[in-house]
């Protein structure tokens, strides 16, 4: 591993509720497994949060020099909306809409995936998804019975919680003791198959009516939702990994049944750093289609919405979830957005000048130690608001370069140039001037024109035509600026 | 269906070497399989004409009205270079890179998406995987095997092509006789456990080392290649359903054993229309990476490769692959590339002046024959080069009436924008301008402001300043035209 700083990566772990030294498994190496969508309907943006922290903590880690191997897995089926339920989201979503579910599964993979590359994520190291590993969770059902910590009832698998909790601890993630459960439970058993209402279903026979289902040894049916995880995280990173992700949400009963699936199989906690990220509220409230107070992504960024003001540009909104730490609730609403996107476009437009900073002799700035402060904010639980703090900083010391009021030499100014570029587009993952490769140049080389045709103007003091050509480039949305060395100009 | 001519839809059904007029199983449905790529690397650019060839084929079936359920699988396990060998092609690009076999499948499934969305293409309705569908390739082995059309050996299961080919004809679709096949083969039942050369494997036992494998009622191991197309195919289109889809090569043995096991399972033949796309070649060569004689999508659009002059846009070389047709060979240069990306521009510029045609009472120009014209060439097998002479006819047509040579009428110049952009967009699914939102509109005010001054110079009489303006543009790529409605411009 690369030493930045002496300040060693620390993680919130909500396992012990407390930050600890992040020391992987396999020196040098790093696994971690995040819950993905169900791919039902367009990913929610509080899920899109959830996926960019992950995507921010992923690029972290790699440019630390682990070998990350992220696993993020698509749920295309099993999802039940909750267990007294026969039918899965996908199945339900299949049937509403007179679709094969490999249908539903596709449209809104698709929807994910596009909606995850205009924010620039990176793709993860492996995306399995729940139908590809059916057989691999029949064997962890297989073995769990085995053990004796499920029972089958009417071609059903049922996780039995109450049997777990004997030898193991049911609820320690969550914080919750299973005594309380079952006191603030009603009594569901009499139109309930299962045991005790907390069992969980490993395993659900699927009626005639069905559609998903798969042959197993107890009937035709299709694996309950929580154990897909163990399946995946078990068959690609081990039966113990480093890093385990996921929304706030999902801590129970999801995760809780994880850890208590992969204690009854393999007798040991399957995790050893639990990373939940907050929600995401939309003016205050909870995000919700059934009140409407809800946003899809693309929505955001055509503009077309009655929510938000104007377009937002996906960078614009990372930077925005950027701004706040993965654990804090963060709240979008139009005057965020737009601050967001005025401290986004600053932050471009110091990127861009950042080749032209004139060199002196001597820095006035020390380079090292905001370098260093940099990291630690990044080794303290990836605190990217305040990284994005010292960003700012480095753009208030080269305005003051830029304006002569401060000198960089020419070594610390590639210095700076090369980290500002690490931390804003490697690290938070940001993109400058999206979508604009060859027609930049075009437009460069029209602004360029029209400034020589201004400057001619103003030699032959025809101030009506320099003066026109400034006013209209500004509605245009072009600024020009004129200094010492000639006219620059920056495009909105 | 609507009906736009009335020549019915006929296609080219390798199958009985006759073109055929299309009758779909369920009236109003179209079912449709392709095989799709294996992912153990970059996309090779004759399988992007292959998919590119049955997006045409999708987009125009789904134009005609048809519901259309396009399956194009992902084969992410059990492709065996041949069939002596004991690892997959994925198996054994995870060993030389030192990853796991998931990670490979990631990385290039992702590269595949990724050159597809820059082709345009439309994403299938399902795109399953090979891993997973394993329990549904395991009870098809179980199905065969009953059916005594397949035999165990050492924990391998092999198809009996013998045995099928008392009941059934092996090699109707290649045209290939088993007893030819049989004396051509040398005899290599010594090294090998199949009874026969021509058996091919439908399980294969996995060694040890061997790293993806799952359980079986015959011990650990993985699929043979053919296999996992049959029950895909079958899973989400039936026994039998209407179009099979694929590059010419994998006639044989691939689709060759797809109809074995169909019918060796269901008792008849799982498809009505074979379609199979033919070669790209380059520079007049096969194209292949041990010769050099090779060239990826991303080369040809980024313009970093040996072969070609300069970079190419991907509908510029859609475009060069709609002009010929799906089943002919189509041969790669440099020169044919520039000749269709000049044909390519030409057309997006008609595309972009239809807007502004002045209109007559009268057209000069039949525009309903014409499109019978352009029906008639898609419902003769797809052929596009055809339509697209066709559209080339309505850019002279378009021409002529620009330059006030010939006149139509209000309703049928709607009549043609409204044909070009559904032959033009929809159905070849080219692009126009792609990348170039907002920066396409700052673009434009940029322009109109230099015509503008350019304008003001030359009635002040100042050509020095207008010639430059228009000189310059040029070489920006900018062609200004003057005509009697003021100057327009296009941008190269």
């Amino acid at each position: 591993m690369q030493l930045y700083t002496s300040q060693k990566l620390q993680v919130h772990n909500s396992l012990s509720g407390k930050k600890e030294v992040f020391t992987p498994l396999n020196e040098g190496h790093v696994g971690m497994y995040v819950c993905g969508p169900t791919v039902y309907s367009n990913v929610h943006l509080g899920n899109c949060r959830t996926f960019m922290s992950f995507d921010m903590i992923y690029r972290y880690l790699k440019h630390l020099g682990y070998k990350v191997r992220y696993v993020r897995n698509i749920t295309d089926a099993g999802h039940l909306e909750d267990e007294g339920e026969q039918e899965d989201k996908i199945s339900k979503k299949a049937r509403l809409e007179q679709l094969e579910p490999m249908e539903v599964v596709q449209r809104y993979t698709v929807d994910f995936h596009q909606i995850l590359e205009k924010f620039n994520f990176l793709p993860p190291s492996i995306e399995p998804t729940a139908t590809g590993h059916i057989i691999e969770q029949i064997e962890i059902i297989k073995d769990i019975l085995e053990k004796g910590y499920a029972y089958e009832m009417n071609g059903s698998v049922y996780f039995d919680v109450s049997k777990f909790n004997k030898k193991y601890t049911y609820g320690k993630l969550s914080g919750r003791k299973l005594e309380d459960m079952i006191t603030n439970t009603r009594d569901l058993a009499a139109q309930d198959e299962k045991r005790n209402p907390q069992d969980f279903a490993l395993w659900k026979k699927a009626e005639p009516q069905h559609i998903m289902r798969w042959p197993s040894p107890w009937g035709d049916g299709f694996p309950g939702w929580h154990l897909e995880c163990t399946a995946m995280s078990t068959k690609y990173l081990g039966e113990t990994f480093d890093i385990h992700g996921g929304g706030m949400d999902l801590k129970f009963p999801h995760h809780e049944a994880e850890i208590a699936q992969a204690e009854a199989s393999y007798g040991h906690s399957p995790v050893r750093y639990w990373l939940h990220t907050n929600m995401l509220t939309l003016n205050g409230k909870k995000m919700a289609k059934s009140t409407g107070n809800n946003i899809l992504p693309n929505e955001i960024f055509s503009g077309q919405n009655d929510i938000l003001s104007k377009a937002y540009s996906p960078s614009a909104v990372r930077f925005f979830m950027m701004q706040a730490h993965y654990s804090s609730i963060l709240d979008l609403s139009d005057d965020a957005l737009a601050a967001s996107e005025k401290g986004y476009l600053k932050l471009m437009e110091a990127m861009n000048q950042l080749a032209d900073l004139p060199t002196g002799k001597t820095t006035d700035f020390d380079i090292t130690s905001w370098k260093q402060e940099c990291y630690k904010a990044m080794n303290d639980d990836f605190n990217t608001p305040v990284l994005i703090a010292q960003l700012f900083e480095a753009v208030r010391q080269t305005n003051l370069i830029h304006d002569s009021q401060a000198s960089i030499s020419q070594e610390d100014k590639e210095e700076l140039i090369q980290s500002m570029s690490v931390f804003v587009y490697e690290i938070l993952g940001l993109e400058n001037n999206q979508d604009m490769g060859q027609d930049r140049d075009t437009l460069s080389g029209l602004v360029d024109l029209l400034i020589e045709i201004r400057n001619s103007a103003r030699a032959n003091k025809d101030f009506a035509t320099s003066d026109k050509i400034r006013d209209d480039l500004a509605n245009l949305g072009v600024q020009l600026k004129d200094g010492k060395e000639g006219t620059s100009f920056s495009i909105k």
